[in-house]
């Protein structure tokens, strides 16, 4: 449970900063609506998210049980996602959002 | 020129902030001192900075080639640093830095 699986940073305009990202680096869209969008740029995704919708955040690969651990110590639920991953949102000592996510396969 | 290096995130106590990553994710530690640390995460690094020292930022990889044309678009020097990599922050339209980072090798 160490692999960061993607980064999301704020963007007031979603559309004009998936053609900042696609055009200046090559980004590829992977999904795209108006309140938020992600696209693969390597080894990771990067997130553009509209803030008053989404967080920015930094996102944790976990296996289920880890997720499971980390919503009782939180003592939050574990939302579900429509692409079939899992996931809880904590922060770090600085107030840094942190998302675990599972996925299914893991 | 696609691929996201490295993510910097701020951190007011940076070892508190290695502490955290460290223990519960198991974060490899690649650098640490009193401003930033830099810390393995799978496939990306996570870097902690001191806000007031270092911006928070997306760092993404480029050639010598097109950091050379980033630097004469934003009419910037290209800074040099201790590790051998050379680099340029631009923004993107919503305020983000973007770190375009060089390695020796590319």
């Amino acid at each position: 449970m160490t692999d960061i699986d993607h980064v999301a940073i704020p963007a007031t305009d979603i559309g004009a900063g998936v053609e900042f990202y696609r055009s200046r680096f090559g980004a590829k869209v992977l999904y795209q609506d108006s309140t938020w969008a992600f696209l693969q740029m390597g080894p990771i995704k990067l997130a553009l998210v509209t803030p008053t919708q989404h967080p920015p955040h930094v996102a944790i690969r976990v296996t289920a049980e880890e997720l499971e651990e980390f919503a009782r110590e939180a003592n939050k639920p574990i939302d579900k996602h429509r692409d079939g991953t899992t996931g809880l949102y904590i922060h770090d000592p600085f107030g840094n959002a942190v998302e675990l996510i599972c996925y299914p396969e893991s």
